[in-house]
């Protein structure tokens, strides 16, 4: 089996936004989803995982487009290992057209815990370290990696939501995806129509749960830099606590 | 070209809820880009309607679901016109796992209109008349049509929620779906443990646009069964439209 593996999608129009465009959020959850078709295909997928109280855990995504598909485009996402330590993996995406023309890459970083005790568990305990036979280390993904997002505490409550059904996956918790398309709308459609998002960055610190509110903290660092900070509260037990952090790249379009 | 659709789509992991069945919303969205499918390779679908000043418009929606996909499932949507009248066409959906096992049905009436005056257009005006070349009467969809959602105005407020930039499709309004969304939303997890969704029936009256407030009100109206209508206000403007009246049935599950 090949070490990379590649999916083929359709940019089916009701995953579009008013532009025709395809929705960042709904090609984040597709290379959530070609990462787990590559993992199951070898072995490491989430649902063997479950059966042995593991799970992977999303810390770090960074998506970076030149372009996004448009309406009925097929496109493709690689996905391959660039690395494996005891506690993380990286895992990177290229998205094309299949035929050379790549509209952008992803980059992630990924924990292994165990689902019972929420613990970062040893990934090279699956199968005698089976992952090390997957690295690919000499394919690149030419955008930088996602670091910290540094805010400098002057950021403004700009938004606060609740946590719903929908926005639950099969972890029990939010959907990785689901905050970033929370961000997005922090941004009306008047401010699409004249930027292109490049490059969108989050690193996540804790879960959220259903009934938890999220508040959105949002500051402006620099031309068209703006990064998001997101506070869970619990309002039956009254704690705080950081979410995950979101820095977000727009370049006029 | 065979009379009927058939779209292979597979129960992507980050497509499913809590429970690892695949959320009523994606189905949802499926069955609509199904139908984009399907008329594209026909001659009427929304690409080339749009060069026209053409759109389909969703006026109806029912979907009667016995079970759901479960993650990595593979599934088949069967689409086709059921019958075509000069304002409005009646097109079903069959979901099965492609081997005799058929998760559901849907039902699903459409009108077209012009886009520049949003009025209904004779739908045999299309290439004369051709849509009649595609009906299929003779292939069961053995769940009730969607009628008129009546409510006793005995019905609760029980949400408001502002519409945002992921909440537009590429018709540059609120998608069909995302409605159904917001209003499997009302329910919470602790219920979905309990019900399975059954039946939802959806009828589109106005469209809702970016910075309208959707405001819910919700009635039960028999064991297990409820009603939604959704009112749009324009807070800036000051006027209050229906939008949309949806039913729907749980049982024990």
């Amino acid at each position: 089996m090949n070490k990379i593996g590649k999916y083929e999608f359709v940019a089916e129009p009701f995953h579009c936004d008013f532009s025709g465009r395809m929705f960042l959020g709904h090609l984040g959850n597709q290379m959530l989803n070609a990462a787990d078709f590559h993992s199951t295909d070898r072995g490491f997928g989430m649902k063997y995982l479950m059966t042995i109280n593991r799970s992977w855990v999303l810390s770090r995504l960074a998506i970076e487009m030149e372009e996004m598909p448009s309406q009925h485009e097929h496109y493709t996402i690689e996905t391959w290992v660039e690395g494996a330590m005891k506690f993380f993996t990286s895992r990177n995406f290229c998205v094309s057209d299949g035929n050379g023309k790549v509209y952008g890459y992803g980059r992630s970083i990924w924990a292994m815990i165990d689902t019972e005790t929420r613990q970062p568990t040893d990934i090279y305990s699956i199968d005698n370290g089976a992952i090390n036979a997957w690295i690919v280390d000499d394919k690149p993904c030419p955008i930088e990696k996602g670091g910290r997002v540094k805010m400098s505490g002057n950021d403004d409550l700009v938004c606060t939501i609740g946590v719903n059904y929908n926005d639950i996956d099969i972890n029990g918790h939010v959907n990785s995806v689901k905050y970033i398309e929370h961000v997005l709308d922090l941004w009306d459609i008047d401010w699409y129509r004249e930027h292109h998002l490049k490059r969108f960055e989050i690193a996540y610190v804790a879960e959220a749960h259903q009934g938890d509110l999220l508040n959105f903290y949002q500051e402006q660092t620099g031309e068209g830099e703006f990064c998001v900070r997101l506070v869970k509260s619990d309002p039956t037990a009254g704690v705080q606590a950081e979410v995950c952090r979101c820095k977000l790249l727009f370049v006029d379009g």
